[in-house]
Parts: C-alpha cells; sequence; structure tokens
C-alpha cells in the first residue's frame, strides 16, 4: 500500500473529507461512551515542533494514546530539520523508527521535504501556508452544529480580520464541501493570490463561492459562522499592538454588534489562543452564539479521524469486533 | 457526578484521607506481587509544571502508565498560564482535550484558578503555599511504619528547621487525623497565623496538638517521627548559603545526638532532595532510622490513589473483576 | 534475582551477544509481522539525557511502547546528576519509582555511580567512553548481512578515521565475537592504551584479531565492512571545520574509489548522523554498498532485546503463550 500524507487538503477530495468527519463523529461518540477503539494500537508517532504548541500537541498525543498508541514529543531544539543532519537523513531513519510524523513548521518546505524523504505517512501540523488539521477539526465542527439542517452548499462563512493560514485553510476546506466563504478584512491583508486562485478553483468543482470584501454589511448578510483569529501576522512579520490596532480596531474586532448583522443563530468561531479585546470581545466569545470551544474539541476528533486514516486502516482490517463494537464497524465497513 | 480537585487537603476529611491510604497500599501491593489494575486505562493526565521537578514528575507519569493511562508532560515553557491566553481559557481548552490536570505552580492563586475555570479534575503539584500530594504520600508512609501497632492519635511528629511548604503541608494533614504536630524552628521562620489558625482547628475536630518550640529537649522528648526539609526558604526569596548558615546551624541540623532525645524506634523523614550536610548529616539521612527513600516511593503510591479516587472511580464501577482481582475488588467494594 | 546493567559489554560474554543478537531478530520479526509481544508489559524507562539526542531516544521509547510498556523522557536540565542531590541519593529515588534507567552522559564514570546506587538496571546510552548499545545494534546488522553465509571469525571490518567513541565499542564487540577489527585513522586519533589492551584480550579468546595502519591498501584488502563516524572528536574538544579538514582529508574520506580496494560485496556502515562531503560522501552513503540506514533501524531492534534481556524476562516466565506466539516463544525458551 502507497503511503499518504496529509500536507494539505488539495490533495484530497470532498469524498476523503467527508469520510474524515464521519470516521471523527463515530470514534468521538465511541470515546463519550467509553469504548477506547485500539484502531492505532502499538502504533507510534513522532511529532517535531519547530515552534511550541500547547492544543495542537495535546490533542495529537491524546488522539494517539485514547486509540492505543502512543506519541513522542520532539520539543523544539531536541531534533534539528536541516541542521548538521540533512533532513532527507533524519526523514529515513525516523522512517525506520516509529509509524508516523507531524510536523509544526516555519516554513511549508520543511514539512514538505519531510513529506518527500520519509516512508511513513507525514502530517502538516501548521506551517507559514496552511494548517491542514485546523480544517479538518473546523469542518467537523460546522458539520456538527448545521448540517441535522442543511446542507453544505447552503452555509455562508465569513472570516473577519487578518489573512492568517488559518485563514486561508478555512477558506480551502470549507469551498471544497461548497460552501460560501467570505473574507471581510483589510486592504494588505488578503489572500494571496496562489491561494485566492485554488479557492476559486475549488468553486468551480463544488458549487461553493469565494468574496473578498471590506464592506461589513454585505459580509454579515445572512452568515451562518463568523470566524476570527489573532491579528499578529505570520511567524517572521509579527506586528506590534499599536500597528495592529491601526490597521484592524475597531473595524474588525468581532462584537455583538457586529454579529446582529448575520443570521439569528449565527455561531461564533476561533481556532484558539485568542487575544480578548483584540480581535473579539469578551462578550462575544464567552456568549451563546461562541462554538470556540466545542471548536477546540474538535482538534481532538479532527487527530483521531487522520491518524486513522493514514496508519490504522490496516490495522482495522484484521480487527475482530465483538457486539459492542459493532456500530463502529459498521461505520468503518460502509467508509472503507 | 460533580468533579473534585485536589488542591488542599482542607477540603478532605479524615475519612477520605484514610480511604485514599487504604487505596494507595492497596494498589502497591497489587503492583509488587506484578498485578496492574487497569483503573485509569485510557485516561490522560495533563502534567503542567512552572518549575522543573523530577520526583513528582517522575511519580505522576509512572502512576498513570502503571494504572493503564498515560500522562503529557508540560515543561516550563511549553504551556503558558496566564500569558497570551488567559488562564481560564487555557483551563477550558485543556478539560476538552484530557480527563484530568496537575499543576506545579509558582503562586498558589493560579493553581486555585486553573481549578475554578476547568470542568476536570485539578491536582496541585506544590504551590508556594502547600504540597498536599506530598501529604498523602507521608500519610501512607506513617502509616506503613507505625499503624501496625498504634493510633494516630498516640503518634508525635517533629517537623525540625524551616517552615517551608512541606512543613505547612505536614502540620495540615498530621493533625487532621489526629496526631501530635511540633515545628521546631527559629523564630522568624515559623508558620503563618493562616496555617496555625487552620491547624489549630483541625486539632479540634480530631484530637491531636500542635506545638512551636526554639527548645531541642522539648521538641524530641518521645518523638515517634522527626521530619526535615532543605533550608532554601520559598521560590522568590531563596537564602544564600552563607544567611542559611547563619539562621538554622547547628541548632537545627538533624543529627544522631538530635535523634537521641527522641524515641528509641523513631523515624527519620526527609521529603527529599536533601543537601546533606545542612539540614541533615550522612548519618542519619543514611543510617537505621532513615525511611526517607520509603517515603519517596510512597509519592508514587499517593499519586496511585490521588488519580485513582479523582478519575478512576466511575471507570471501577463498570470494571469486570475475575478471581486473580478480588483483593483489589473487595477493598473497593468496602471504600466505594 | 540479582539486577544487571549495561554499562559495556565487557561484562558480556560471547554468548551473552549473541543470545541478544538473536533475541533482538526475532522480536523484529514478530513486531513486523504486526505481533507485539508484551514482554515490557506494565514497565517504566526512565531516560536520563546529560545531551540531546534523537535516535537514541526515539529508539528507546518505540522499544519500550512496542513492547507494553512505557519510557519518560527526562532531558538535559530537567533532572541533575550530582547537583544539588547526591547521584547516589537521585539513583535511589529513581529506583523505587522505575523499573530501568537509562542515561546518555558527559562523563562515564556518571553512569557508572548510577548503576552502582541504583537497586534497578541501569543502560549506558553514551558516555565519553563507549557506546554499548550502538555495539548491540551493529553486531546485529552485521550478523543480519553476512551470517546467513559466514561465520563471525571470517570477517573483516574496517573502520575510518577518528577514534571515537563508537569505534573503541565497534572494536570491543566485533573482537568479541571473533572478526578482524582494524582501524584505519591518523596518528594522535588513534584508540587509547586502556582500550586497546581489553581489544587485544578479546582476540585471544576469541580468534579475531586487531590491527591499527595507516596504509589505505592494507586496510581495505578483503574488508567484509567499512564503517565510519564524524570528526568532530570527543564532548569536551570539538574539532573546527579547518581542523578536522587538515587532519583527515582527503586521505580519510570514504568514496568510492576506497570501498573499490574493499569486497566486492562490501558493506558501508555509519552510525550517523553522518556529515556529507565530510567523512563520506553522498555517492557512499547513498550507494548500493551502504546499509547505514538499515543499521540505524537495528538501534531499535538492540533497544528491545536489551531492555528484554535486563528486566522483561521474569515477566515473561509468567508469560501465556497460544498459538500465534508460539515461535517467539520457542526462541526463548531455547535462549533462558
Amino acid at each position: 500500500m502507497e503511503k499518504r500524507d496529509l500536507i494539505t487538503t488539495e490533495c484530497y477530495d470532498k469524498e476523503d473529507i467527508l469520510k474524515m468527519i464521519r470516521l471523527g463523529t463515530t470514534l468521538k461518540k465511541c470515546i463519550k461512551e467509553g469504548y477506547y477503539p485500539p484502531l492505532l494500537a502499538h502504533k507510534t508517532l513522532g511529532m517535531i515542533f519547530e515552534q511550541s504548541s500547547t492544543r495542537t500537541r495535546v490533542a495529537f498525543e491524546t488522539a494517539m494514546e485514547q486509540l492505543g498508541g502512543h506519541a513522542q514529543y520532539l520539543a523544539p531544539g531536541q531534533i534539528q530539520l536541516g541542521g548538521h543532519e540533512t533532513m532527507a537523513d533524519t526523514a529515513k531513519v525516523l522512517s525506520r523508527m516509529v509509524d508516523v510524523i507531524m510536523a509544526r513548521v516555519d516554513e511549508h518546505r520543511t514539512v514538505q521535504e519531510l513529506a518527500k524523504y520519509a516512508t511513513i505517512p507525514v502530517i502538516n501540523a501548521m506551517s507559514d501556508y496552511n494548517h491542514p488539521t485546523q480544517e479538518i477539526g473546523d469542518i467537523t465542527t460546522i458539520f456538527e452544529h448545521k448540517c441535522g439542517c442543511t446542507k453544505f452548499n447552503d452555509l455562508k462563512i465569513v472570516f473577519v480580520g487578518d489573512a492568517t493560514q488559518v485563514c486561508a485553510s478555512l477558506a480551502m476546506v470549507t469551498t471544497k464541501v461548497g460552501m460560501h466563504f467570505v473574507h471581510y478584512g483589510p486592504a494588505g491583508h488578503h489572500l494571496s493570490e496562489e491561494i485566492q486562485s485554488k479557492v476559486k478553483a475549488n468553486c468551480k468543482e463544488s458549487g461553493g463561492s469565494f468574496m473578498v470584501t471590506e464592506n461589513e454589511d454585505e459580509a454579515m448578510k445572512d452568515a451562518d459562522f463568523v470566524y476570527t483569529d489573532v491579528w499578529y501576522g505570520l511567524y517572521n512579520a509579527e506586528l506590534s499592538k499599536e500597528e495592529r490596532m491601526k490597521i484592524f480596531m475597531p473595524k474588525y474586532q468581532v462584537t455583538s454588534g457586529m454579529l446582529a448583522k448575520a443570521k439569528d443563530n449565527v455561531k461564533f468561531m476561533h481556532c484558539l489562543p485568542a487575544t480578548r479585546g483584540e480581535e473579539v470581545t469578551d462578550e462575544v466569545l464567552d456568549g451563546p452564539h461562541s462554538i470556540a470551544f466545542d471548536q477546540a474539541e474538535n482538534r481532538l476528533t479532527a487527530m483521531r479521524a487522520i491518524l486513522v486514516t493514514l496508519v490504522g486502516l490496516p490495522h482495522y482490517h484484521d480487527y475482530k469486533v465483538s457486539t459492542a463494537k459493532h456500530k463502529l464497524e459498521s461505520t468503518l465497513a460502509e467508509l472503507f
């Protein structure tokens, strides 16, 4: 079987995304009910971090352990990518010692190279270009909160503020499944041409749409989801507080007033951590529209689905099920 | 079921403490005999350290793994409490990703806030105020070494030297179960008024007693246990070697001569690490009265009991037992 | 049962080494076939690192988890050996909390002292003197690549370059099993008198031989294996790039031309990480003679064998086997 990576969701089609949503929500339900399916039994994940991270690391480590495996935390400085040893050599050696690698990297090409030389699956746990594991979690959250009653093609999502990697990733995944994506942000902080053209290609395929606007009323009209992220900019060009206030405040702060212009039952999302009082008010983040903490939990839901998809399925095929495991069994049988 | 924290043993009554001693010693026996009961199966502990620690970290991690769970080590600097993200947000997010949190913190209010906002149990793994997991380990050690032949109400324990968090915690837990606690230390290094009044309240309830003295003969007379800790002072006011020598040396160094004034079979305790040649001589720490390493082992005994009490029991209630597990089963059935 | 350490292979005889090779290759086969024997079930390894390391840490952690146990990573700075607390106290405390310790240390006497005071097995994961876990991995690799068709006594191995710890260790283990070891390196960079006399004693016992030479033709003639390592020197005396080029380049760089003077099917080995373009060319490291990545994988093979030998066998003796486990069972029964 050829190995598969998750460097970007561009290589995954709509069906793949829907399968991961379904797998993730099924596993989540099992675990809430106290059944921990050993789909990753004895598997080892190597976690490489070029910058530190709380929620990505914790979610990956919990996901591996809950499904019977183990994660090794290789902290910033504990492993060098492309220092004394070449990236290719590191990738080849790790491929002999663990079953799957995730990497949070400063530069996107680092994780691309890891994937190229590793003989085992590699997962991009955020680069300066995108954040695909966040995508799977976010689309799962959207599915859980709306899709009982509607179709992705009827949903509008508005990202407010700076075009971060999370903004790029959200645009990619929502338009892949057919949603209507709006970026409401200031000139100079829009998505790159490269991302915009990929998002437009997605829309053509899925029936979704893409718009950039600086007009709040237009952005918020009929919005089902409003999403924001911090205003810091990317790794190498972090803005000072003074600079970001000048650019984004008060126009792009998500407030109750802004939400009032969207649908009545609009949901507020944030990838967290939030800088309360900057991109979002306490009133919104802690208010009735906020699903930001459900969304955080779905980082874990996504990690489980991604890991099982990339390294758990060969194991599944030998997997004996008892009555208590029938529901999971039948979902897996339908999916794969 | 409502969640329960362990921030201080003040919220635990004598019965609760005795149950944890019994649970801990039962689990210790099981594991020594080669049976590892999976009472924490699939559970994840998030370990937050604002300062590094060897024995607390190792004991917690071993305890989780031996009972079927897993511990995530979040080292100093790897997670920020109350930095860019608010403490409340961090607590809420972690509550979605792990099952229980422990925190070693610089300031007691940090772990109090974590407990307030987390929706899962939080364990104080030492603050500048107290050290409750040490309490459970120490009272277990006292129980093991004496309680075959006597009652807590007949036991006298003397803490020698600086009124550290460990001194405060020892005073709290020993008087809670009815022991007679003496602090033998210099003026200016006594327990705070707040702690003293809580300890006195304990004594009223339990029949124990509390005394502070600078008289060695009075302190040591009939002592069953002599306990000491380093002379460094608290985190933010560490004493220089010169200062501590001037204050504590030679009067408060535990020597064979000092122990000779206690009961013949007095036991010497130390929370470790020790600064040999300062608060205790080699002769005492390595001598026949010393139970300091048994006490260190009971850090692990305590962690197992605490973790099972806070997060393992719901699992126990579904727990199928075979003949080999009957002894543990019957103890659990009696306790809960 | 008395505890056994692995500080040096000097305390292991040829039979012990052969058993570990056989145990390692059997476990490797089991795991490749999807069966993970729980020979280290519930056991905890404490991993102490005075310098950071990727492959040693990853291999140990994977080995423990694959066989049912767990490894705790105590990073540089997270645990102090011989700082505030004495080494003996640290060793005694850890012995109460984990089942086995490995340490990568700056000075060999540190790991010797740990072993002396610990009441549990201690493994040397490289010191400034030797690297015994590398030895077990390397001799396993040699066995796999040649011993179907020949005997150790017929094999010649040439180490090229600086007499690092890996060179010393390779000389020790290969002569213990009867191989013919040659060090081809410049004067001033030869093995110490102490090591040389131990290696000669090995040869006397095993029928192997030992030679040091600065003549390439003599070194390479009939060589079955050519091995090299970096030219940095030891921890405390790292050479600058300019210095090492002056000493070793171009004479001691392993090139295709050099290999051409050895046997036709000569194998190239490197403990990695490699400094490509210094001690070895890309052409050799990536070429058909190179078995460096198989060798890296056998770090893991070795860790499994060492850990099971030191702490897994008592568990094995209670170990119930089913039909699927019979092959492992019969190997174990023959070995122990």
